[in-house]
């Protein structure tokens, strides 16, 4: 058997459609980032809102705050599978970019604080902590997999 | 208010019990690689099975598999939160290593193109398609986070 080609499609409306979906909906998501020692790439799970766009909350003690903390470049995956089918034919979208760590005395992190505590209720547990801070991926570039065949590269633009 | 310091445990038996659980019930993860152009990490979405180890089945059209022909350095998230509280308090495994490529015409393929079909039925529509691969990763390290303060860090020895 043969795979028919699969091109990687400009964005569209109907793309965008689905991005917006997706980033609304998510309310946790794959963080990749570099590790310090190796320099090879390390996953782990963070919870994020999106706050035009996507930001987390995450703590000094944890090994991606160190990783990014020595360089911000991370990647970020948002869109769960549900139950049942193929997991690979639900749609999901990775980002890539940088991120910048919001001082926990600003009136910006007050702000997300508030908006944070809607999204996550659970988070009043250890957001107060000071070792907590919040952490927006600026997106240079983001990935859209709609499903086998539908893959898109997207730009900032297209996003929120 | 002051979070108490989280320390790393080594692996313990619940440690490992937690292990084999999360990685024989995870049908899907979050690979991390190297992008080849920019060198930064990039994070999507691959299908798995637990057969000694990990084991992913990916097509050559993929950015995942193109970034991994340039540098094999990966790492693989698995394990999915529950609908309920706070997605992070729900367990989850972080492997790092080398992702090995299996070759298509193999014993080792045809063995694992079954177990891989029992486990993921509706891959019947693609796993024969020449672009598709299995690849193992070779885990070298490995971070389980049972939930907020439960922080292991484990070898390949912990895992299976």
């Amino acid at each position: 058997m043969k795979q028919p080609p699969t091109p990687i499609r400009p964005a569209d409306d109907e793309a965008r459609r689905l991005v917006r979906e997706l980033v609304h909906a998510a309310r946790f998501g794959a963080l990749g980032v570099l590790a310090p020692r190796t320099g090879g790439p390390m996953v782990s799970r963070v919870a994020v809102i999106w706050d035009d766009g996507p930001v987390t909350l995450i703590s000094e003690l944890s090994h991606h705050t160190q990783a990014l903390r020595t360089n911000p470049t991370a990647s970020l995956l948002l869109g769960e599978p549900g139950d049942k089918g193929d997991p690979l034919t639900w749609p999901r979208i990775s980002l890539q970019g940088r991120v910048c760590f919001l001082d926990r005395r600003s009136d910006a992190h007050d702000a997300l604080r508030a908006v944070w505590l809607e999204r996550h209720p659970k988070a009043r547990l250890y957001i107060d902590f000071t070792d907590f801070s919040f952490a927006r991926l600026e997106v240079a570039e983001a990935h859209l997999n709609g499903g086998f065949g539908r893959a898109y590269l997207l730009g900032p633009q297209d996003l929120g």
